[in-house]
């Protein structure tokens, strides 16, 4: 929403890399949502759809990310594009300087995430990484009050998140499996809410709602168990398809009660019949977590206008994934598997 | 939210009389939210207030409306100034052609209300009055489930409105009393769920939270009865101060059931301590119904766009006055007083 | 619940006049959950259904209300005949100095009740009503916090009762109409939860679920408004027939807030499929109130053994018939009537 | 409540082995709720406790079992006595040919277990274990729901169960750990839920509660996840200690939806304030169950009187210990464990 009279700032430019859907909003965001913003280019390797969302949002085209990550007008760069061309487009806008807002996750491996934060950290541009829903308006409340002490000393979490169907098959053969994928939401948000590392888990994995999910090593249906490095325990619970619509839910309990964070009804309306007491179920990711990417972004904004660093690190995309690497070595060998740990000296810790 | 590439129309020039804090909140919306839309005009007698204004959405700044609605680049006309002028200036944009969406109410007398109507249908323009929770997606959903026949033959409706507390002296002063400026709301809302017609109104009102309200001759707690056209009967209740925030539900019985539109959680947060479950209420009515001012203002700029006449006519403000004005009267005389029909042989209905 | 060892009291036996439903009810309760009580006598005018009763929980059987309690042996009687018996039966009691717990309402007159008040009252013996929501231990806890302040100042109350279907004409013939028969239970719940007297009503009523109630002078689905001796307002709302089960709800707001007592759901399961979330509402008074009617009688007993008044009095039956009386003159005359207050200038008072 | 006149049948007499707290609660039961039974002897070490107990009930008091069992009038025996002498009264039951309802579990040891599900098998006298939760309307009504097709195929079963605060340590540390205690009730849950067995289990568990409870190689919270024989996950969670009350909720997952039993509020009221909206949580075991032992009760009567097997076998309380015994390993030695088949060629089965 605009600022109030009198608190103008220069606009700030930022190019969007990728016209996909993600990107498409991002750079609506960022052309009518946030104040004093605007999109310069937008590159996209397809020449219609780029062109297209340029004209929308005022911005120029490029199906090359150099052209507009280098261009002197460029204040900034957000990164939409498919995950295994992340890690490249963090490491050329880290060259020219340029701060960097990137969908999550880094890459699907390890090796590349950490030099993707290396060369951001080298570079000492600001990297932020696309959890939207640390900015979910529940989750930023509920972490409130966790940290205002709503339930004592952390002793057990849940965490589950259901998606109404399974993506297509090809995208699943890449997407580095359903803990990669979509656990990582969930291993991303136990860190968020608690303040603690995982150190090992333990996973359980099935393919229930397709074989096809199977034969390519990956499962659809999956429980991982947690270990914290505080002692307390966790799980975290996925699936590929509730027919109900889209199902995350959040609890953190411990010594002093807990704190939820529910289902999301799609409206408040209620229906009393012969059956019952029904109310319609959220379908889709979009309606949950609309709100929380455009924070995100408002915030990435925010963020550099007034020096501070972003609210989701290099650091927690690395972390998130390392708790998805081992859950997935844990499926696969059927023992608990230590997460690892930064191999680093450096610093950016939490 | 953008339109797909393809689906281009010449831009709407949507002239905005009032830059309070509606009516920036609709600047923003034709500016920003509404695809091919423009705001040429922000009509404001506070010179620094319009200016601001007007330099946000891109808009020159007038303070004189007839300056605006003349100028022949503008296509229609938003109306978000105080009440008091609304009739006149409805008048005055039929007078030179142009399509008008009004804040509610039109007027707080009858007299001009008809009058103001009544410039419209001469002029052949469209007039939409702003009753926004029409547009609100709970409201919308109920509507259609009762329309589906959810509830059967509507029995029973209770409709319940609280503010968090109470508006200025100064502003209650002119508000024209609270079944004109608060239940009007419900009195609207119990015809667009019901599709009937309310015939005659019994009104008990006091003032409870405020000595002062009362020796103004108005009350800030109230509860009308109402009958509807079809036999069914009915209930409005509002308060001007709910210390929990801002309540509105309402809830349509009938032989087949019923279906509520319920209160609105803040957040879907849950605390579990030695003090029993709890969550947040909403507390402003703007976190209850901002997303309806959009679609609100969306649809107007779509029904011109489409030939379409609005969702809610100016007849429905005229029914929503007669209503308040039977209660009103009904308050002040102690027993039930019919509702005015529409004086005309003429023709908007609903 | 049996008392812990060590605090046997002598056996208290209480004579059950009535052996319908809720008579054997009544006895099954005073005969096996109620400590060191018995039930010495089954009255009932059909002999089979009597002697079968008095045989299931260890009685004699008569049809002479007199043999019964005339009877030394008999320390208390329960009234839980047919309606037009009351009176008679209380004064009966009354004048052989047995306390008494009579069902609701005491009589359809105001006549016969005042007069039966006045004879339990001169024979000095206890008079206790069966108003057995007063013993939910929902409406319990309800009425605990608002004394407590948890509403402050009491401003708005609203209830609603529904049945899920009305009752045989021939019964509702002989009711006394449905603000006697049915919203009589929210006349008294609003005086129990606010702790004022209703002090003036205006009703609307209509025949809607079945115009043969219509023909008879009855409504069965009616608005009652309300205004208190303290200024507030209220509102009670009842239906002969919700096709989705018993539905009772009631809400107390003030300037410190509301408490709320809302509907019940049948069980805790919840069901997530395509047509949304959906949970089974209570279909039948009974299974709301189960509980209630036990507690009832349990301190009906322990009233009687401690010397203690009873919770529901004489004076609580005639003030919610008193407010009954002026609903139905209202419906009848359309213009708000006074409340009666007790005429004599004695003091049960509350 | 006593069944309708005509459907009498002999009395029968159900000895009852320990008068505890829940000894007492079944003899009640058997005495004062279950039509047409009686209690011919308590049977007690401690006399004092053992002969009001008695009294309270019209039985005789012994502190010698075989002389209650033994005893031609005694028709059945129920056992509530410590765990580590259920084996042996099962083994006495039987060898005189009574039928038993035991309190679970059987056996803290497997090898006892078994052999007290074979004598009762080989006298062929039925053995009904209690698993109180198997008899909640809310858990009866879900697994009627998934029996109908509600969810579909299970995929992901998951279940928690939460206690206010831990018994005393003298009471855990014979308690078999928290997997044969407090566990062990959702293993059969989401056995009776599914209708799948259990295979495999890996259990977390950590003494965050109390240190004390980790020095006696126990644990207080724990994660078990669950691989069933349909391929199915689930998971499991306890806690000895939830400020807030007693906490259990359910939820089955699968092709078709999900079906959840969940928390259950004290009462129906709602406290709206300044803080937000708050309810009041349950807090006792027996406030959430105390109609499932009078139920499971008096199942067992109507099995003995219909000749029905007990809906809750022996090889039911086989199978939750093994699960149990199952997690206990795995959270000792850090890996999966399968679950133990039952070892016999025998049928009890499912």
């Amino acid at each position: 929403m605009s600022a109030a009279p009198g608190t103008r700032h220069a606009p700030l430019a930022v190019a969007v890399l990728g016209a996909g859907r993600i990107g498409r909003k991002h750079a609506e965001t960022l052309a009518h949502r946030v104040e004093s913003c605007r999109v310069p280019w937008i590159v996209e390797p397809l020449e219609d759809v780029g062109r297209a969302c340029a004209a929308d949002f005022g911005a120029k085209w490029t199906s090359d990310p150099a052209e507009a990550i280098a261009d002197p007008a460029v204040d900034a760069v957000l990164i939409a594009t498919p995950t295994n061309t992340h890690a490249d487009l963090i490491e050329l806008a880290a060259s020219y300087g340029k701060p960097i807002l990137c969908e999550k996750p880094i890459d699907l491996t390890m090796e590349r995430t950490l030099a993707a934060i290396s060369a951001a950290e080298k570079a000492g541009v600001p990297l932020q990484i696309g959890f939207q829903r640390r900015y979910d308006p529940s989750y930023v409340r509920a972490r409130k009050m966790i940290e205002d002490g709503a339930v004592g000393k952390v002793e057990l979490v849940t965490a589950t998140s259901r998606d109404p169907q399974p993506a297509p098959l090809a995208y699943l053969a890449v997407s580095g499996g359903i803990f990669r994928d979509c656990s990582i939401h969930d291993f991303d948000l136990v860190r968020y809410l608690t303040g603690h590392e995982v150190v090992e888990v333990f996973a359980y994995g099935a393919a229930l709602v397709d074989p096809a999910i199977g034969e390519i090593g990956d499962a659809d249906t999956v429980v991982a168990s947690l270990r914290f490095d505080n002692g307390a325990l966790g799980v975290v619970t996925s699936s590929r398809r509730a027919v109900y619509g889209y199902d995350v839910s959040t609890e953190v309990f411990g010594s002093g009660g807990k704190v939820v964070v529910g289902e999301a009804p799609e409206t408040l309306v209620r229906r009393y019949g012969k059956d019952g007491v029904t109310h319609d179920n959220i379908y889709w990711f979009l309606q949950r977590f609309e709100a929380s990417y455009v924070v995100e972004v408002e915030d990435f904004v925010a963020c550099l206008r007034e020096g501070r660093a972003p609210r989701v690190t290099g650091e927690d995309g690395r972390a998130a994934l390392a708790i998805a690497d081992a859950a997935t070595q844990s499926f696969k060998e059927g023992r608990p598997i230590a997460v690892a740990k930064r191999p680093l000296p450096a610093g950016a810790g939490r």
